[in-house]
């Protein structure tokens, strides 16, 4: 049987995590941030990407990671953005970030492309990347561990809440689903001349829960799930829709996530094919289911 | 008691492996390369960075990971090529690579730089990135996991071998000490509802022994040692310059490892200080080290 939710994990979590660093700064900034594209009545989404880790010792050398190269959450920030929102990305360090695409393409030693067109293409990624930024459309919120990536999304969907159906959550971070408690945690790096090791790992409450009961429930939510079994995959996407109560489930199998998902909601299943990419289709279905959401009363 | 050096535990851990992909590619580039330098009488260095990561899952979403951002290994690369070596860089798939840190300043909210400063500052970094490439100064060779990173390392200082005391290693990884082997491996992503998890681990066999034994016996030798505890930093550092015969092992503790360095030496300890960075007086510092090493019969 699955462990059940129990808000006394979540608590206990949250209880016994480090403080987060800059608290002050990065709620000041969310707060601004809000503020001002609600008085414009830009609908908003935070968009969560790339893995997340659970460190080993408390001061991290080592950790357990989920696999993710933020590219899913980085390239839907840019459809978002153009389709007119404005979006609060919470991202993990060193992953993609919005318009970087195109730069690793650059740092290839492939001879097809010459250092001029190299170099517009950067230009416009700079351009693109500092427009949204100046114009209040986009904020870069990163983290680290899964302690940060909790703490930070509860600050967000807090404050987002009063957005009521004009914020969206679009949840395409890989949250770990094991961690070491910060209490059960080694103070320094763990010596390799002790042996083998054996780990003891407990589970990550499931917060999609809390953000849909408590922190935000009146906005939309699209979580995601990433399965490498197939035959498994629709099953697992299916009951997450009903489990975490959320409007949309992304079904993604990892060797086939870039030329097409399977988007799950109470209408059913619609699958979703590669264009340039699968994020500008899937951008668009979300926007559009939004906006139903939102004009349903 | 430190687990003793077992030829018999590499063999088992390159022996059991998944095959490299690609290897027949990679090889022919590794040959071509080293082949080209050697005939230019350039000196050659082998520079390791990132992290390495340690499956739990052979269809792989979860991971052991050592933190590495790679920044030491991507500068290093940079001065290494100013000071006339030929470099291979084996690099964690999406960690830095050369001349890229500017790139990843002009990615920040910051207003303090314009837009045509940002575009100057990249210009300049793929101009430089380009004809490293070109000239045939740079190859770069990318890994994801322990197992990858291995293999990729016995294959090119088996190719270096060749060169002799022009050879240097410039081990800035941070290898994994842990892992599961890949016959002891889940298939499938692991499944949180089965709730909390206990992973066995297997401790990494020191492959820099076998590197100094087997595989380029006759190269200078650089091996890096983190710690977050610096009262046990120095004592271990000497005991990795004995242990695994290297010419040299840079000491780094995790909060200060960009504003100093201890270089352990059989001539004795430096410290090297940051100038604009540290990587600039190391490589300075090393490049002498491997002069006298040549020079010296």
């Amino acid at each position: 049987m699955e462990a059940d939710f129990q808000f006394g994990d979540v608590e206990e979590l949250f209880r016994s995590a480090p403080t987060l660093k800059d608290e002050f700064v990065i709620r000041e900034n969310l707060e601004k941030f809000i503020h001002r594209n609600c008085e414009l009545g830009r609908r908003l989404v935070c968009i969560t990407s790339g893995g997340t880790s659970a460190p080993l010792e408390r001061n991290c050398v080592r950790f357990l990671h989920n696999f993710s190269s933020g590219n899913r959450g980085a390239v839907s920030t840019e459809y978002f953005l153009q389709a007119g929102y404005a979006v609060i990305f919470l991202y993990k360090r060193n992953s993609s970030q919005p318009y970087c695409r195109r730069i690793v393409e650059c740092f290839k030693p492939d001879h097809s492309s010459s250092v001029q067109d190299r170099i517009e293409l950067m230009e416009c990624a700079v351009q693109s990347y500092h427009e949204s930024v100046v114009q209040g459309k986009l904020l870069e919120v990163s983290y680290e561990t899964i302690f940060q990536y909790l703490q930070l999304l509860r600050l967000i969907a807090r404050n987002m809440n009063c957005l009521e159906k004009n914020a969206m959550f679009y949840l395409a971070a890989a949250v770990a689903d094991f961690y070491v408690p910060w209490e059960a945690m080694d103070e320094h790096k763990i010596q390799s001349r002790e042996g083998p090791l054996t780990i003891q790992l407990a589970l990550v409450p499931k917060m999609i829960k809390v953000l849909r009961k408590q922190w935000a429930p009146s906005a939309f939510c699209v979580s995601f799930k990433l399965e490498t079994d197939s035959t498994i995959l629709m099953k697992k996407a299916k009951e997450a829709l009903h489990k975490y109560n959320v409007h949309a489930v992304v079904a993604n199998e990892l060797t086939t996530r870039n030329e097409k998902v399977i988007v799950v909601t109470n209408e059913g299943e619609k699958t979703i094919e590669k264009d340039l990419d699968v994020e500008m289709p899937l951008v668009q279905f979300l926007k559009e289911r939004h906006r139903e959401f939102i004009e349903c009363k």
